[in-house]
């Protein structure tokens, strides 16, 4: 009743074989890779990964060198030239691709709940969405209407007009999958702001996206409507989000001052920074392994996503210490200015040298640095097939081994349209929300052996690709 | 080439199915628990357990009460009164069962490198380990000698005679399974000690047995063989075993100061201690969970084993809170004394009371509060074949799904000598070790999520056994 497991990792073997309801054959049909010819690689993988933990000495250098690097800021400029000089001194063929990033600013920022006159403001710990226009210099001050989906505020209707709305929905804990809790709440935080604006209301607050009761705001991208005036947007933390809400119960006069000194600048050119093991008999073929090098500006972006970038950056340096020689490219590429909306990831496929490339497969990590649970292989359910005959190498690295569909994301979108089958581990995700576009996205966060399980996975699964194709 | 998954679940789902590398039939067999009249128990539970997230709350009760709960101590004694009153106040049949238990206390303990006269001696942290004899009150004085095997400290023979052995073996970090290095490790901590009085030596140092390189010290149960002398036994930290083995390198003669004040007092009268919900029809079949109440005395023991303590008790709260009646007698046990050999578990499997019981399953959770990854069901292939058929529930609460084989424990290690199926959650280990033992295992290192899914694992696994019998 377990899955054809090759002898050799038995003893490596750490979930054992999964017992699936219906009984399996026992014979792997025609069409599926034979994992034997990869058992030694990928024992070699994970024992140079995991003894080194190199994937984490990568992370600190780079939280270090080029901590909170927000798109078009100086901090992000340093983490291009950081990273172009890693894979240079590692031996890579390393260049960079230009690409124009809008320059959002931060600057100073305050909430306040007016408490009247003779009283302290009661202060609220905010911090303003992504690409939010700012306030009037010395703020604007409104009454506050709170509501908890876009149906409350339709049917509020013009009595919102001259407002600070406050969109108080609280991630659905009760969900198994965070990143759909996230999927139902992160709406408010992007279109929140316009739709509130549709109907009159100066400004927006948003429940800060996470499922934790905590004093953190967590930031994150607004998208203006252009039909409809632009109002300032910010987050605030979860505590100050109940407090609010409790308090707007008993005082519905209340009102809050809020200013935002932030500011969107000029566009500033940067770039995608490719690093990579040129193929030895079909160069032109690429297996792509990406992350992306921007973060918030609120913590050094540890897992969202230095640790994707160092991941990719760890995968060709463990092929290259096991001596592997790839017969198709694999390629790391870190991409600019996922966090304002992913153009570095369209730049990269729209770029002239595509032409002459054909990129078989994309793995993309965004999920966080944790430990990995499942390989998705995107495409075709022939090509999960095929890739399924090396889950059980996969299970001798703690995973439950191949699933069929998923593995896209959102820099690697725009590459996949063009024909890339999207592939990719599926990490742990229970903890994620609690840091995710906050102050706590820190290197304390990331575990080293869990971080260099998703970099061993990456390696072993983009050498595969590159010796069997699609 | 998914697994057969209850419709009402898909959405719920997860890690998605799996892909299994022979294909699979699309009709589970006879003989296979039928998951549809559990996929709405499954729903509530999940959702009770997410949204509350009481395990944590117990557990911050629990360490808040009685930390550090050593076995024998008056923290213990509070541990066992305060989990008998939760298990009452929840409405639970409750008792406590007596059990004798070793009393063993840690008193004032140094260690240093002796430098000579005119320098000041170079601190070692240290940490007796549990059962130890004490030094002399003034210390002992020693040259040392590093093995990092057995068979080195054979060829050593009498040479050792009046030194200090230091056991220096690293855990392999190579390995997958921290539990398979762990094993690989432990034996230098429990059985070094009377390996080196076998060959005349006065006092064991082992490298504390973490994968890390820091400066906690990790205790653990030393074992005497009484046909040699009762030596003193440390554990040292890592990042001082590095050094001390750095200086005997150049320092050959390098003589350490150890100082013990240990010490074993008479036994104790402690207790295990139970909560129930009676079965309906076949009361005097028992489902057990359990985990254990006492930890080592260095933290509040919030992963070994307050983890698992709570998690028994929150799924018969989730059981109960979502009004279930189970046929068979759902039993949750708080083992006391595992730490110092499992004495609890095999008293309550002695306990004349069993004679007119028949446990037909026994879950123990006792590898940390992290993560689920997949649900061990041990007994024959005939068992695990039959839970297999609510793999995709386990799947809709984030796990691979089940495992066959595994799912021991020491403390239920008695009770599935006289019959009971030993099954169990198998959670995420890569961070275990880091905490393991030391001063490190403390309430901030659980997640209250990851904790939670525990819980609802053994809620929704402990109700089908209890339904189906074994």
């Amino acid at each position: 009743m377990r899955f054809v497991i090759p002898t050799v990792l038995l003893a490596a073997l750490s979930l054992g074989g999964l017992v699936a309801g219906p009984g399996c054959q026992t014979e792997p049909p025609a069409g599926v890779i034979a994992p034997a010819v990869y058992a030694d690689i990928a024992e070699r993988l994970r024992a140079d990964g995991l003894r080194s933990e190199q994937a984490f000495t990568f992370l600190t250098d780079l939280t270090r060198t080029a901590g909170p690097r927000l798109s078009g800021s100086p901090v992000a400029a340093a983490a291009v030239e950081h990273m172009r000089r890693v894979m240079e001194s590692l031996g890579f063929e390393t260049w960079l691709e230009p690409t124009m990033v809008q320059h959002w600013v931060r600057g100073e920022e305050e909430a306040a709940i007016v408490d009247g006159p003779g009283k302290a403001d009661s202060s609220l710990t905010i911090c303003a969405l992504g690409g939010s226009v700012p306030t009037p210099a010395a703020g604007l001050t409104a009454p506050v209407v709170e509501v908890a989906s876009f149906e409350d505020l339709e049917r509020l209707g013009s009595a919102v007009s001259g407002t600070i709305v406050f969109f108080n929905r609280p991630m659905d804990r009760a969900r198994i999958e965070p990143f759909a809790a996230y999927g139902e709440s992160v709406i408010f935080r992007t279109e929140g702001a316009t739709r509130a604006a549709r109907q009159g209301a100066v400004a927006a607050l948003v429940r800060s996206v996470t499922p934790r009761i905590d004093a953190f705001p967590h930031t994150g991208l607004v998208v203006y409507d252009p039909q409809f005036p632009k109002i300032p947007a910010a987050a605030v933390s979860t505590i100050d989000a109940e407090m609010l809400s409790a308090r707007i119960k008993t005082e519905p006069a209340l009102r809050i001052r809020l200013r935002l000194g932030c500011d969107t600048l000029e566009p500033v050119l940067s770039a995608n920074v490719i690093g990579q093991i040129r193929g030895t008999t079909k160069p032109e073929e690429i297996v792509l392994l990406g992350g992306h090098l921007d973060s918030w500006d609120l913590a050094v972006g540890a897992h969202d996503d230095g640790a994707g970038c160092v991941q990719a950056v760890e995968a060709l340096r463990l092929i290259r210490e096991a001596g592997l020689k790839p017969r198709r490219t694999i390629r790391a590429v870190m991409f600019m200015n996922e966090e304002f909306g992913s153009s570095g990831g369209r730049d990269y496929a729209a770029e002239p040298r595509r032409n002459n490339e054909k990129h078989i497969v994309a793995m993309e990590s965004d999920r966080g640095g944790f430990l990995p649970l499942v390989f998705a292989v995107g495409g075709s359910a022939e090509t999960a097939k095929k890739f399924s005959g090396v889950g059980g190498l996969l299970q001798g690295l703690g995973l439950s081994g191949i699933r069929a569909g998923g593995g896209g994301g959102s820099d690697i979108g725009a590459i996949v349209q063009k024909g890339a089958i999207p592939m990719g581990f599926i990490p742990a995700s229970q903890t994620y929300f609690d840091f995710h576009h906050s102050a706590l996205d820190t290197l304390d966060k990331v575990h080293p052996r869990e971080l260099e399980l998703g970099a061993i996975v990456l390696a072993l699964m983009a050498y595969i690709s590159s010796e069997e194709g699609i």
